[in-house]
Order: C-alpha cells, then structure tokens, then sequence
C-alpha cells in the first residue's frame, strides 16, 4: 500500500494568498459595486516593454520556420542568454562569475523551493521571521522543519532571526548553528535591504561554519542606494558560501513570462563535492528547459533599448513606493521599504492585529495588502503593501486610506 | 557544516544523452567533412504549426498592451486550456475527467520526475525495464532505491519488469509487490504498446494493492490500433489508482516551447488523504505556473485548425517511422515499435553491445541512435531510432544501414 509523505499533512492552513483571495472573492461578491485596489501579491501590472514583444515576436517566427526551429534547450540554458547574463549583472559589478555558474530556469520560485533537494534531510535551516514563505514550505514538506506549533507559528526545527522595527530589519547572528541560511535582499516582505558591511558579516559567518547561504536577489533591480549591494557576489568570499536567485519577474514584469536564473560559482564545495554538480544534476534529470521564445526575451532585458524601456518600468513603479511611503508617513504611520524595494511595510495602528487590519482596509477602503503575520511570527502587526499597481491606482488606494473612519484618532 | 544529499553521489556515470553527445562531438571533430543523422535523441524537427504560431503572435500583443497583460497565472493553470483539454482529451473518449483535476506544467519530464515528492521515502518503485531513466533517477535522488549495483545496472531496492521480446514487451505482474508503478505507454524506447485488455490487468492489480500507476502517456498521439487506449482512464477503475502525465512535446511539437500537464482524480486516495490536494500543494509552493503566451498556444492546439495542421505533422513523422520499420525489416533486422508509436526498437546483430553498435552505426554510416542499454539492463542488444527527422534525412539513414560493411554477412 502507498504511503504518502506526511510531510505535508503537517503544513499549517491553505497558502497566504489562497487566503487572502477568498477573502477579496467574499467582499465582492457582498459589495458588486465597490472597484477593490489590489496592492496585495506582488504581481506586476506594467505590458512586457516593447524591446521584449519584439524579441518575442522575432523567436516566435523562428520556431514557425524549419531552418531556424528550436527544439528541447541545452538543459542548463542557452549560451546567449548565460553570457549576456554573466557579463551585465556580474562582470558589471566586478564579480567573477563565469556563465557555466548560471543556471537558467523558469523562475526563481522553482529555483528557491526545489534547491533544497541537494542537501541532506538533517539539514538545519534558518530564516528571517519575516519572510517570503516558500523557504520553510519547500523544506517541510522535505521533512527538515521538526513539528509545527500553531500556538507559536513556527516549527521545532527552523532557526528564526527575528527582523522588526527593533533591529532595524537587520537579522542577528543566530544562537545556534544553521546549516542553511535563506537570505532574501532586498527583503520581501519588509523591503529592506543589507549593506555591504552587513553582509559580509554573513558571507564570513557561513564561511567559518560550513554553513550555504541561499541568497534571493529577485528584487534587486530595485537598488536605489550606493552602499546596497546587488549581488552576493560582490562580497569577498561568498563564492566559497552562497548560492544566488534571481528573477525576471520584478525587473521585466516577467511574473507570467516565466523566467529566473540560480548562481553556484564552481569553488562552492561542502564534503568535497561541488554543489554546482549537483544541481546540474537536479537539472538536467528534472527540468528540460526554460522555452526558447523566453530565453530570447531574457536575452532582450540587456538589449540597449531593452534596459532604456526597463529603467523607466521600475521607476514608475519605485514612484508609487514614494507615493505610499510619504502619503503613509504624513497619515501619522510607521513606515519601512519602500527606498530600495517595491514593498512598503507598515506597522499596524496598536491593539490590531494583522488579518484585522487587511479586513478593516478591505472593508473601509476596498484595498487590498498583505497581512503581515503571513510572513511569520515576527510579521504579526506590520502590513506589507506593493507598489506594483497603476500610479493612479496607488494614489487613491492612500487617499482612502487616509480617510479610514477606524483610524481617525 | 552543511551535508549534501548523497543520494545523488549514488547515480552512475552521466546522463544518457550527454554521453552520445560527447561521442557525437568527438566524431565531428575527427570527421569534419562527414554529414551526421541524427535519429537518437527524440526531439522533434518540424516546425511550430502555423495556428500554433499565430496563437503565440496574438498572445505576445496581450502581453505588450496594459489593458490584456498577463501576470501571474493561475497556480494550476488557466481554465480555458484545462477546459478544452478535459473536453477534447478525456470527455471526447468518454473518460470522466474534470478541469480541476487537470494540473498544466512546464513539461512531462517535470511532472514525471517531482511527483515522487508527494509520497513516502519509503515506497518502492516498479519500472519497466528497459524505460525512460528519469523515473529510476529521480527517485534514487530522493533515497528510494538503495543501492546501485554496478554489476547488474541495478538498483537494490527497485523492482524491474523487463520488456523484451521474448514477452512481445508485455510487462509480467512482478512477485514483489511494488507501491508506485511507472508505466510508459506507449513506451519509451521500445514503442510497443498495451492493449485496453493488458492494461486493465494493471488496473486491477493496483486496486487490489493500493499500489499507485504513475501512467506517462506522452507519445498518445501516435497511437494508430483501435485497442490500444489513449488514457489509462479509458480503464474501468483508474480514477482509483492512476495519475496520468502528459505532453506537448511530441504531438505538437512543443519540446522547445515548454508545456504539459498531469491529471489526478479527486478520487485517487491513499491513507484517506487525496493525492489530488498534496500535488496541488506542491505545484503552489513550488512552481509559478507555465507562461501565458505557451499556455496560450497549448490551447491553439486544440483549434480545428491546429488539429488539422498537427495530424499532418504526426503523419509526416509516422511516415519516417513506417521507412525506418520496413527499411530495416528489408535488411534483415528484427524490428519493433514504429507502429503506434515515433520509436523504432531494433535487435543488434548477434554479439554485439548496444554501445559497440552504436559506434559502428556513428563510424559506418554516420548514423547517430541510442543504445538500448541506456534505457536499462534489458535494453542491452537492442538499439532506438527515432522517427522524428526529416523524411530525407530518415530514409537516407536507412539507406546507408543498409550498405554498412560490418553488418554484411
């Protein structure tokens, strides 16, 4: 008889945005005639810029044609797009990163959730509370976490470096030791960021202990400010401790594109074999490609015309973090983010809870952020708002909120 | 200190393809004047059907224009192509299968190699012998198959059905009862098939077990006999005990453009929990959906145009596998497969490897194929060639096996 891997039988609820959607579905279906503003789930809204349509467009008539078809990728991606990639977003930086260190895949929350499949069961993982939740599904679910504790959230096995408004959002080296440590910069969901300094500090620790950094930069496309660094790599030493994740989602508005790319600098070894071995494996036996049409709209991101249109994509969407930022400020909230990330994190008028904040927003307002208690532990009484609506959407999603009847003091 | 999963330090040598990939490199190298056929690695040649493109064109304009973009897709795909494939793939051939019990993907070969994830470690696996190695791969990643003897090809813990002419390819019920069952149907590399009556044998077995049929139907497209079923839920109690995988790499020649699907019945349960709900979770938690543009073009697939156009496409290559067939019957071989499915399954001359075939056939004839030992210890003394090049190309193949010296008696 089967037996299935109760492993997931232990994790908590539905997912967070199920949730959330069900919530916005109800309110619709009880309010037909009120028009919701969505800065909930990260989901861009600006077209694919024209650079890209164009390159698509080009690849689509490729495949239409026997000469220039393309059939199944070479399984860890094409060439163009590897090089392009190795020379704008690393050598760029002063970076060594090779392009046989590049993995393209179809997005990094793939990357970010089947990762953990290289390592040991016993594996201890620690991560900031909070954060993006597939980090501690995807290892649940592998049976690494321990036992989930509903009273507290959080499950026996998982190390949480608390990231609030006390410590400025900057995690503290944990108590005990972690054998891997999901670090996501700039943060989703708190939009803050580490500086170099603050980083390194990290990148030495993971060093002197054995431990992998898994390092989420999907956001970092975002970075306004000279001290943040874009890439792990940039820091001494992190080719010997980190592994790193990046999308196109947030920089090219490729959430339903599909792409992203994962860094193993071939210097990363732990027992002596090579982890890039590994995924290369994981690769090559799980995965056959991302589609050729997409690796060349990814290649188009670098084109001069390609990062001209993209620039001004995420400053439109870098004004409506300003716009939330300010127009929360001079409403009397406590504000973060929203400087080096697409994300605004607030801090809840006191005595509320998260979920009772995203249900008076919804209610008096009919805008739509995230609750941050969804996040973990630490969230419960922030709330995340994005800044990937329209301008005009996110203007007024402010000025309803400041006009909230259950705020007014 | 980190641990790796050492798991994967068990899988032997390389992956299949990469090795006749490197032989392949090496011949050119030393052969630059001689012209390669490729019938070896089963891509497909023709190109993208003409609705297919046309699809994808107008779908990239959505995706450039505010007002139709597309974000993130549903997690489980969206409901107009999970419509049409419930109508046109399962309603049409009276299987009762509903959208949501369709889940779309990047491909087959991710499905077939992550749906292992959702049960327990301790499982143990029955494969054909010779198969298609990721379902063996991919499960001695994750610790099920023990240990991996050199000797025989084997792994300990696996339990291998060999398919082999003396039983017309016809897997036998096995003694040791196994808790998940791969079948590939119509099989990979042997293109042979089961009759509705063979495979209702499985059916049952698996009912009275509570084993779990992991059904990869990928080449239905090719199936030509009446008695051959398209869908094990063509099959009086599967929805019981049978997941299906399948694709659109072979019938519409999307092994570049990316896309597939797996289907689980709501009824399909095992320890009281619904499969159903643990791949939905995973699919959530660890995939972003397949992009819009290609989930679009999936749904082209089924346009009365594209059916036209892609029977035609699966004629042409049926055409290649009647010439390689009939050619090699002519020469003497003994042949299988070719007629329900795009595989050709050959007996190599008596004492003789599959491998020292396979370098004869690349040195004499310039011929690239896959040596049946590739596929499993059973496969030795066989030889796969496809049927997916071009007519010329194929039957030029053909021509030159016939004339290769080491082969004349």
């Amino acid at each position: 008889m089967v037996k299935i891997n109760e492993n997931y039988l232990k994790l908590p609820g539905s997912y967070l945005f199920s949730t959330i959607g069900k919530k916005v579905n109800a309110y619709i279906q009880a309010h037909p005639d009120k028009r919701i503003i969505r800065l909930g789930i990260g989901d861009v809204t600006q077209p694919i810029a024209p650079a890209i349509t164009y390159a698509l467009h080009e690849a689509v008539d490729e495949m239409g044609h026997k000469e220039t078809f393309h059939g199944y990728a070479p399984d860890l991606g094409y060439g163009f797009l590897r090089e392009i990639i190795a020379k704008e977003d690393y050598a760029a930086r002063g970076c060594n990163i090779s392009p046989d260190e590049i993995f393209i895949s179809d997005g990094a929350k793939s990357d970010c959730g089947n990762i953990q499949e290289i390592f040991d069961e016993s594996c201890r993982i620690a991560v900031c509370d909070p954060v993006y939740p597939v980090y501690v599904d995807s290892n649940a679910m592998a049976g690494r976490t321990g036992e989930y504790e509903e009273e507290t959230g959080r499950w026996s096995r998982v190390i949480y470096m608390p990231c609030t408004a006390h410590n400025h959002f900057v995690p503290e080296l944990p108590q005990e030791t972690p054998d891997l440590i999901y670090l996501c910069v700039p943060n989703n969901p708190t939009g803050t960021t580490l500086t170099r300094d603050q980083l390194k500090v990290w990148v030495d620790y993971a060093n002197q202990k054995g431990a992998v950094i898994l390092y989420d930069a999907a956001y970092e496309a975002y970075i306004a400010q000279d001290d943040v660094p874009h890439s792990i790599f940039e820091i001494q030493g992190a080719e010997t401790c980190a592994i790193e994740f990046r999308s196109f989602s947030k920089n090219a508005g490729f959430t339903g594109v599909r792409l992203g790319f994962t860094v193993i600098p071939k210097a990363l070894e732990r027992g002596g074999v090579a982890l890039h071995s590994l995924w290369a494996r994981r690769h090559g036996t799980k995965f056959n490609g991302a589609p050729y049409i997409v690796q060349k709209a990814g290649a188009a991101v670098y084109s001069e015309e390609g990062k001209a249109q993209l620039k001004e994509q995420v400053a439109y969407y870098m004004r409506n973090a300003k716009t939330i930022y300010t127009g929360l400020k001079e409403a009397g909230y406590e504000v973060y983010g929203g400087v080096n990330a697409p994300y605004i994190w607030l801090k809840v008028p006191e005595g509320m809870t998260s979920w009772e904040f995203f249900d008076r927003l919804l209610e008096e307002a009919g805008v739509v952020g995230t609750p941050g208690s969804g996040f973990g532990p630490n969230g419960e009484g922030y709330f995340r708002l994005t800044a990937f609506g329209t301008y005009e959407n996110t203007a007024e999603a402010i000025e309803r909120m400041k006009k909230m009847p259950s705020l007014k003091k």
